[in-house]
């Protein structure tokens, strides 16, 4: 686990905390620890790889009953997570590696009655792992 | 454009200018504009489309520059921004239109000097336009 400069030991603990609990409800499908994961005073979005955008607890949530109802849902292993603060808001960045391929996520945090709560999950594909960037091409 | 319901006009109307600041540096191969939009006192991640996490200006600002050098780097066509606030950090979610298909974007932005700044960028392909949810993959 990787730390920002500006980041006390207990603060980044706390964020790197948190996202593991998101991950280990994902991987465990606890759905229950899923909504413990997700805020409940803040307005939520997630942006799952392939999908458009869902906003709100209701379809967030829903989306991610029907990820871990599916006995076949995927395992996944996380990696690299380093955390970030800039003011309030606690962000994750780490990568995920499924069964298909690697996803390089960003969760984003903040503290509702103390606690990180996540509010925001995005995850891409990553498709090129070159040290030097990839061409542009008709995605940039 | 929609507004969140806490934001003010103001506050929400100043992040989607600035959104639309980095699109317009992106789409016009503007890399001086495209340094502007980009924080310079805030640690800033990116994440292209397929790529692993990008850290910091240095190599934030170096990936732009080669896709902005390509005369044939994508025309890009941004809609349904909306902008949300979380504390001190402001977050426009939308969508890019490049030839090759469609991208989700979370654009994550701090003030500095009283100007919203892009401390992150992530943008992932949009395979799915289903108003269900696709069934669960190897990829969540």
């Amino acid at each position: 686990m990787q730390k920002m400069g500006g980041l006390t030991q207990t603060e980044a603990d706390a964020l790197l905390a948190a996202n593991l609990e998101f991950y280990q409800a994902f991987t465990s499908h606890d759905l229950a620890g899923m909504e413990r994961v997700w805020a409940a005073e803040t307005p939520v979005l997630c942006l799952h790889p392939g999908w458009e955008l869902l906003r709100g607890r209701a379809a967030v949530l829903e989306s991610w009953r029907q990820i871990l109802s599916n006995p076949e849902a995927p395992h996944v292993v996380v990696h690299d997570d380093q955390a970030f603060l800039f003011g309030e808001v606690g962000i994750v960045t780490c990568e995920e590696e499924l069964d298909g391929g690697s996803l390089a996520a960003t969760n984003m945090f903040v503290k509702e009655q103390g606690l990180w709560r996540l509010v925001h999950h995005q995850a891409s594909p990553i498709l090129s792992r070159r040290a030097e960037p990839a061409p542009p091409g008709r995605l940039h």
